[in-house]
């Protein structure tokens, strides 16, 4: 199968189009990442709403325009929200993205992300490892961080698709995103980005962004927040390669096309 | 009603206050805010501590000299760990800051805010469209952004005042600080802060900082905290207006003049 | 009894073994400090995973090279999730660090502390104050801060590694690394660091790192990350001595080394 450079013409377009919704995106994500994570969203243009609570995150997911999902650190308490959430979601047809942290070594979350799996998300995001272990082809990674490239998933990723009905994001030195049929490659960014925590975690946030403006072109909208994130890397590697200076550079150039700057 | 300008002698008088203090903070604050609130106190010159779970929240509201209640992200559990830090710090006489993120918006969230109000906080702290909802007057706002300007809040905010006793901060393009008699207002800032994450809830945490040191003067304390964070936003944005940069010069900017850097 | 200086060239030796090996570092650790911990290993060349739930938190540390417990915002089912990590790590000898984050202060957080000492940590890193109290020498401090200087600790400090088997940091103006037999000392670093929120936190995190890449080094592994972190912080001060920047530049010094910089 063959695969499309996604174009930047396409990503200006769906930019201005979640830019133009400002997206109300409910995060349901792991501890270490919250900052980042309600950063990178305000940053791009989006609002992050972080409603977690099992008694109020199903009425919230009503309101928000796309609902995030991340294992990182996984509670029962804190997956209950996110069923809730998820369900909600589900009724009033809002988009929802599924980021399976550590997918893959721990029996525990391995069954916590299955369920969450077969409610089909409309996005999967997440990396090599992650994506090979849920499409039944891998052992997993070790800890957050991938052990396998990107190119090794993609044909898994593509069979998650099919099976599910999801859009499957790959992320890694390339980023794939496919609906099983179409699929996009994206090139580029930089390996600074992977000693930053939640660069990651906080795309797959992105994503929910680009879905919620475009509930009805997931696949294009995975590709453009993948896009966004890739050349927000390069801007920022080259104001800086050391991991501190480069999270703020990072943040700053998903800024960046508002007023004059432009990615 | 008039208002008044808090002026910049008032604003230096309290900050050598609160800096002579070194007031010890106990910040029951939502899971996102947790390191910009830490900074935020430290750059300015009071001392965080987030103890939080109900076996020793309240033993520990006896020794800080203030406590922050912030309800970004409740769970049963955190909330129980709130009140009982609020009976002990009732019980001591500190000074307490209520800060009802998104009030108004969901139902079991605008059930616990209230049961907050009812025990009478020192200082609330919202933004136009919670203070709207808490004082009987809007609808909330969606998610946490305000979508009211402050200055439609200011007759509002000065009913809750007068009915709760509490002094009542309206944050937002012009700040607001009542007590139902005397009104602050504290004008300048930069929009900037609202595109990073947590500059609402860090305030929150210095009005209790400045309340903590100065516990005679709930009203002149919380304006003084407002005129710090609005000169700091200033002195940010001479820096960046980009917001991975601005929030790295908004804390430096609070922690000025110490040594010779003056706001 | 003596104390020696730390030499860089045995830094030097530890660093290259540390980043040799990229030790997985489970981090159970506070709601506070979780993405400074995170950034901090990832810049140093480690790899975090906060693995925290108790019903996957012991499968995880049998993969973990070192396990980091830190008891700043306890809550029942946390230092359950600590409990099942401790245990793990124990019975596959990996080494595990307690950081007693407030020891002294509260009864119920005493407690809980003395029930991790009782299970042998291999290095115990705290401020003066918290050491003070471990060895039953002292009141514990205020809150996070030490009141205490670190030199009033050094004897305690032997006393508690005597009793308990641990290597015992304690960390302030200068770091005492000690195992009751020999001690360490690193000096420098720069007092700007107290006030980022999660440096000493995240110093516990790259002690377990350094453990866990040299285990039958406890007392050598744990005296050079005190000296990366004195080193860093040095580095940093020559960039900024204002908070907010201090604390990017802490980062990118910790990465440092790597590809021509070095500390």
């Amino acid at each position: 199968m063959t695969m499309e450079v996604f174009e930047r013409s396409e990503f200006l377009r769906c930019r201005r189009a979640m830019r133009g919704v400002r997206p109300l995106v409910q995060c349901l994500t792991n501890d270490v990442v919250q900052e980042m994570t309600a950063n990178v969203l305000l940053a791009a243009g989006a609002s992050p709403a972080m409603v977690v609570s099992p008694e109020e995150s199903g009425d919230f997911a009503r309101i928000a325009h796309a609902v995030l999902v991340n294992t990182g650190t996984p509670t029962p308490e804190r997956i209950e929200g996110m069923r809730r959430a998820v369900e909600s979601a589900l009724s009033v047809h809002h988009p929802w993205v599924l980021d399976p942290v550590a997918a893959g070594i721990l029996p525990w979350r391995n069954d916590v992300i299955r369920s969450f799996v077969e409610r089909r998300p409309t996005i999967i995001r997440g990396n090599a490892s992650e994506i090979l272990a849920l499409a039944g082809a891998g052992q997993g990674g070790c800890g957050v961080d991938s052990t396998d490239a990107s190119d090794a998933a993609l044909d898994p990723a593509r069979r998650l698709a099919t099976s599910t009905g999801s859009v499957v994001v790959v992320t890694g030195e390339r980023d794939f995103v496919t609906d099983g049929q179409r699929t996009f490659v994206v090139e580029g960014g930089h390996p600074t980005a992977t000693l930053v925590v939640g660069t990651g975690c906080s795309l797959s946030a992105l994503v929910a962004a680009y879905a919620g403006a475009l509930p009805d072109e997931p696949l294009t909208a995975a590709a453009a927040a993948c896009f966004a994130a890739k050349r927000a890397a390069e801007a920022a590697a080259q104001i800086s390669t050391r991991p501190g200076s480069f999270r703020t550079a990072y943040i700053d150039a998903l800024f960046d096309g508002e007023d004059g700057h432009d990615l």
